[in-house]
């Protein structure tokens, strides 16, 4: 079998990170347990083919949104097929842009966001590599 | 093309966890962009065939570490052919066991690691879900 890494997001509010991700990233929700109080205990969503997990806060096991961090130490770096269609329709969606979409010398047009729950996101497709 | 994301972590003291990365986890480094004092602005690690991406901190773009947040709002899911051995290898290594390896209901054997730079990995290997 094939190793794999996938993110599994803390976010304040995760229902409405959860809408926020359907609307802005046009993710497919694949699996919500919510407790009794709505809050979520863990759900999966899909963007594409990317596998992403996301719970609410659980103080009692250290999990804490960057809201509450301050910030995040992981960038999620997500590959796409149009980078500046995601990018737009994020923002329109109510994400921040950090950097905006442009090419990088390394084969890659990307931009970077930050989603309304703190996390962050770069954003890019591939393109052909710039000559040096 | 299919979409993929993959984390891209901080870390204070970059070469220091990449070395950890390596040792505990069995991680290859395939890229290492130094900068003049050693920091490193840029690296990246397979851990199979999983990618991931590593830096030093950049307080000048909001790229802090969990030591310096006090967390992160973000479990790695790392899945493996053998999450006992590589549970095991990794506490040998320094990794802190926050959930021990076992066998969950949904088809899953895994536990929880907070590595020594402040990064949490849920590392599992597939099973036979459990009968209901």
């Amino acid at each position: 079998m094939a190793n794999t890494v996938a993110p599994y997001l803390c976010c304040k509010d995760a229902p409405s990170a959860l809408d926020f991700y359907k609307r802005a990233f046009e993710a497919i929700e694949t699996l919500r347990w919510p407790d009794a109080t709505g809050r979520i205990s863990h759900a999966e969503f899909k963007i594409g083919e990317a596998g992403i997990m996301l719970a609410d806060e659980h103080p009692e096991i250290g999990f804490l949104s960057p809201q509450t961090l301050g910030g995040t130490p992981v960038l999620l770096v997500l590959t796409v097929p149009d980078a500046d269609a995601f990018f737009t329709r994020a923002v329109s969606a109510g994400a921040k842009a950090i950097k905006p979409v442009v090419d990088q010398p390394y084969g890659r047009r990307s931009g970077q966001l930050e989603d309304p729950f703190g996390h962050r996101w770069d954003v890019g497709s591939p393109i052909e590599p710039a000559h040096s």
